[in-house]
């Protein structure tokens, strides 16, 4: 088993980087907060002599050395970077576990064919930059490295720019290195572990994702001196796109999910009825057909939506994957590791995207996940609890030594 | 007649200071290009021979002495301060048509019984700092000055120190000054003049408003993991007030409107339900009771809504007032006057609220108005005419003369 408590230290450790405004955390991607995040969790990989290596597009790989110089590495790993105003678990659980499962080796003197290399991938929340999961998709062959460059934040800062200046801009070819196998381990996110009371989530699949973002056009004008039949009003197109994107949701039960997360009105003044309004639709379900045909039932009822108001309507998709089915044979070990070690387990399809979604692509991958409190996480109260969170860990432990080989 | 050219010139000079991105202007209350715009002010005031009083608001007076040492003054402006994305005219006409009145009485060397004080009203826009027509609302006793200064731009700046930091805080009580009249000349902002081809309209009532703001309170969570049936989601909410206060709206015709032009979503980010949704209706119609009633109606409709989805709900007004009539006399006076010059006119309601709508509650008052272009205002494609500009300005000059006596 694996040390509980270092764990857990080392997450309270790592929280106090990037403090949120309600005990969680604001360490967005790029950010100075990110850069020291990363500086701590580099003297700490250090420290269990590992060798680290920065990828372009800024991921963190720490090597712990295996004893067959031909055998290709385990990668172990999650994210770093949270959302504005995120939790202290969400990514970062997945990377320090992932170090204390290189801490326990040291630890027992074990000793594996493959080598290990936790790591830190970059910009997976998408919060700063959209899309999420960008390091790994660009690592997948998803995206081009100028793509990933090119992202903008709400202020206009490119990813490429942002990336130079925090300093953590590394010399590896992004996806240039091949994988044994990718394992993650991650809070569920969402509720169901808890409801059924399982210490374990082993992860069969993972929804698929469109984000779309919408940008309205409409006139801008004065609220009060603008007669009712003259508006030509995208706010009010937007307020109906939502209550669409929810009626689509809600008819493509069981398990899909919609919503709008982000809104921006322009000008955005009290008296003035908005000239633009842009906001990002997100569905997702596990299955693909569905998915796809919501999205084009969502595109095609806000067309209407917008004409029948006069209102000018574009749509881009900021980001896209299909859904994913993890490696049976991985997915069979975490089960076996978690049987062996007398913890509870149930199959579960991750309702969110991960690294492991693109990972999946290049190499086997699967993910481990544990409970979180009222399943609510992108919160600052998202909450685990110690022994959930040391379960996981041992589940994670076991299943990468069986796959690294001793 | 006045100088139609110097008239022009000058609103063309004013419009270069806090250029916008589209033509018009971005000079909003206490920033830095709305302290350029009243120096300039100044500058062309004193020129005129005129003496600059500023009070405890911000607000410029500028006197040209009358004959009468007993005879109060007859107050004409409105306000330099602008939308986010703002025209060249609506305020700025004003306050350089007034001046114009200044400068034409000059040219001719009209000495009048009564004073005039060329006045340029602080916030009146309440782009920046609500509610609207601010300083003038101070000025008649509606706000006291500390509830004033307490006002908070979206950055949490205060209108108090802003004013201190642009060094436009005076000296004066704000309301100490007495008025014997005031008048406000303004562009239409809404399309009737302009259909009904009208050079000149004979302001007669300003329609009442509320601005009311709403915080919507849902819970916080992941847009991806948390089914459907578990969502708390405050932007649902707020969609659907929008499209109801649309139904309140269109259900109060003929005369009302409603809108919303300002939302704030909490956290803002593509993969997270909003936590909290901040938003502000403005309803406005020229019938007391149906103004007052489609407030009711729309409170309890929002309170049902956000009841239905489980999110909290509160209500602020921050910003008020009642349907205003215009004095009779004064507006007989802007009638004849339009008559008088030849100019076509006829009577309309204000769609915006106005410095005039306070001042009315102190002394007699009234406005002219002007058409403009498509009826777009709080666009920076706001337009007018020179020719429809000087016409409302030799209107304004042949009021103020007869009321100012010679
Ligand atoms: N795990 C997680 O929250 N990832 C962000 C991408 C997503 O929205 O699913
Ligand atoms: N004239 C004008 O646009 N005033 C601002 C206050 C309002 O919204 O009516």
């Amino acid at each position: 088993r694996v040390n509980g408590d270092r764990l857990w230290d080392s997450l309270m450790e790592m929280a106090k980087i990037g403090p949120g405004i309600a005990g969680g955390n604001n360490r967005q991607t790029l950010t100075d907060a990110d850069a020291e995040g990363r500086s701590l969790f580099k003297k700490w990989c250090d420290a269990a002599g590992m060798t680290m290596g920065v990828d372009k597009m800024g991921t963190m790989f720490a090597t712990r050395p295996g004893t067959d110089p031909d055998a290709l590495p385990v990668y172990v790993g999650s994210h770093l970077d949270t959302q504005p105003t995120g939790g202290k678990y969400d990514g970062v659980l997945g990377v320090l576990a992932a170090l204390e499962v290189v801490r326990s080796m040291n630890d027992l003197g074990i000793r594996t064919k493959h080598p290990i290399v936790v790591t830190n991938w970059a910009n997976e929340e998408g919060a700063r930059f959209a899309p999420a999961m960008l390091a790994s998709g660009v690592f997948a062959g998803v995206h081009s490295l100028d793509y990933a460059y090119g992202r903008k934040d709400p202020e206009g800062k490119t990813y490429g720019d942002e990336l130079k200046r925090i300093g953590w801009l590394g010399e590896e070819e992004v996806g240039a290195r091949k994988m044994h196998a990718y394992f993650e381990y991650h809070i569920e996110q969402g509720p169901i572990l808890e409801a059924e009371e399982k210490q374990i989530g082993v992860v069969t699949h993972c929804q698929g994702l469109w984000w779309l973002e919408f940008t309205l056009s409409g006139k801008e004008a004065h609220t009060g001196s603008t007669p009712m039949n003259m508006r030509v009003n995208a706010g009010l197109a937007m307020s109906r796109i939502v209550e669409m994107v929810q009626t689509v949701a809600m008819e493509n039960q069981p398990g899909a999910v919609g919503g709008v997360g982000q809104v921006f009105f322009s000008p955005n003044s009290r008296n003035v009825l908005p000239g633009k309004v842009v906001f990002t639709v997100d569905i997702r379900t596990p299955d693909l057909e569905k998915l796809n045909a919501m999205r084009a039932r969502i595109e095609k009822e806000a067309a209407a939506i917008c004409e029948t108001l006069g209102v000018g309507c574009s749509v881009e998709a900021v980001g896209h994957f299909d859904p994913v089915t993890f490696d049976p044979v991985l997915v069979e070990r975490v089960r076996s590791a978690a049987d062996r070690l007398g913890y509870s387990h149930m199959n579960i399809i991750s309702g969110a995207g991960h690294d492991a979604c693109w990972a999946a692509k290049v190499a086997p991958a699967t993910m481990v996940m544990c409970p979180c409190v009222g399943g609510l996480s992108h919160n600052e109260a998202e909450d685990i609890s110690k022994d959930w969170a040391a379960a996981g860990c041992d589940v994670l432990f076991h299943a990468v030594l069986e796959t690294a080989e001793i």
